[in-house]
């Protein structure tokens, strides 16, 4: 009976994340905390409601590092004394700016948002992991973020998005190196582009199947996947050369 | 006869790029421009005294977006109507977290001075390089900030230099996309482990041998190299292996 939190849970994947681990046996999966700067989500109090006690809420800015550690304050006392066995760092930004490099301005606070946030968050919760069986810890990243599909991605009006979650993977790297010797699992994981406000109503997958491939992805890792880089598995997305972009491998830096 | 800029010019590298670049003969380097945050330094004025007018020193804190736009307005002024041909992305700062990430508390900081403000003084100086002949931009970054090297360097205590040199290494790809269908170069280049206050004493090569390496790289490049990373070229270097550290080729993101 692991325990589970996810950050930016009142909305897109970080929802669906709490919707599809709620959805799993309480055998496999106990407690569920979902973390959001605005606890007032509809959707998500819903998931609570029907939850028997599994799902809690905790409010909590990853922008702010005070807010921060008051939320692992209050983990602490909801685990009454267990660890915690899975951090999934979802919450995040994208920036639109169609008129490319001239229009980025934001890039300081997108990369405090996507990348020390997540260290501030990782490092709060670090001491509830290391009480935890599981110490596995699941960065949220995108393949706009590689260096090997850059190609790919050229047309793509999200520079500030795509510097940095490059960060945002090498800050995976740094953590998978250091704590590897203490058990943990670091990994940046590609959950598809899906349908959400950041997505958009283009993309390719539902939300929920991007949540149900994260979890499985959660369930099956461990420390033969420790800071590397790993995309969903989505079968029937193969093209016509036979290569499947959802296809569960490592994805190029 | 091209006109170069140089960011982070009072010591290290950037110092050394300036006594290089004019060392060269005046009918292939002409202006130099050299900025610093601190326009006092008495090596960079030993420079400008023996330079005949070539080497010109403009106040510029990379990290203050009204210092760049008042050094861009200046020096427009000194090209006297001509464009600028090369600027180096020098200006960096590297942490010390021997403490490794629990220490890291400054990432928000580095990320603005080696990201940012290259992406600030880039834009600030894009109307004088349109103009320029060559149109070449060379980011100073790192083998520590690439990713198929990060396991070299895992002892290397400097998460935070890691992380936003692969960010940097992100931008540059924005901007070699971007400028491309308009004739610009941008490129990363590593300057190797060099003997500086940045670099240590302990460091492979004397700051000199890395600043003729990188005039070397900026004399020679061009469109080829575009969205590249490149080492620099050091005969002499090969390990029993026979691969040289300091082999002039691309370097793996």
């Amino acid at each position: 009976m692991a325990s589970y939190l996810v950050t930016g849970s009142s909305r897109g994947l970080g929802l669906a994340l709490i919707s599809r681990l709620a959805s799993l046996p309480a055998a496999d999966v106990g407690k569920i905390i979902a973390t959001a700067r605005q606890d007032n989500s509809p959707q998500l109090k819903e998931i609570v409601d029907a939850s028997s006690g599994r799902v809690e809420i905790v409010k909590l800015d990853v922008t702010n590092k005070l807010s921060v550690q008051e939320a692992a304050n209050l983990v602490e006392g909801k685990l009454h004394g267990k660890g915690l066995d899975y951090l999934v760092n979802n919450a995040g930004l994208m920036d639109r700016s169609p008129d490319g490099l001239a229009g980025m301005d934001n890039l300081d606070d997108i990369f405090h948002t996507n990348v020390t946030s997540v260290h501030n968050v990782t490092q709060a919760f670090l001491p509830l992991l290391r009480k935890g069986k599981k110490k596995i810890v699941i960065n949220i990243s995108t393949t706009l973020g590689s260096f090997a599909k850059a190609e790919i991605y050229r047309q793509s009006p999200t520079p500030a998005y795509k510097i940095t979650k490059a960060a945002l993977n090498m800050l995976t790297v740094q953590y998978a190196q250091q704590y590897e010797p203490d058990g943990f699992t670091f990994l940046a994981v590609t959950p598809g582009w899906l349908r959400t406000d950041l997505g958009s109503s283009r993309a390719d997958l539902p939300v929920e199947t991007g949540a149900e491939k994260v979890v499985d992805i959660l369930q099956q890792t461990g420390p033969h996947q420790n800071g590397k880089f790993v995309n969903i598995h989505v079968p029937g997305w193969e093209n016509p050369l036979g290569n499947n972009q959802y296809d569960g491998q490592e994805v190029g830096w």
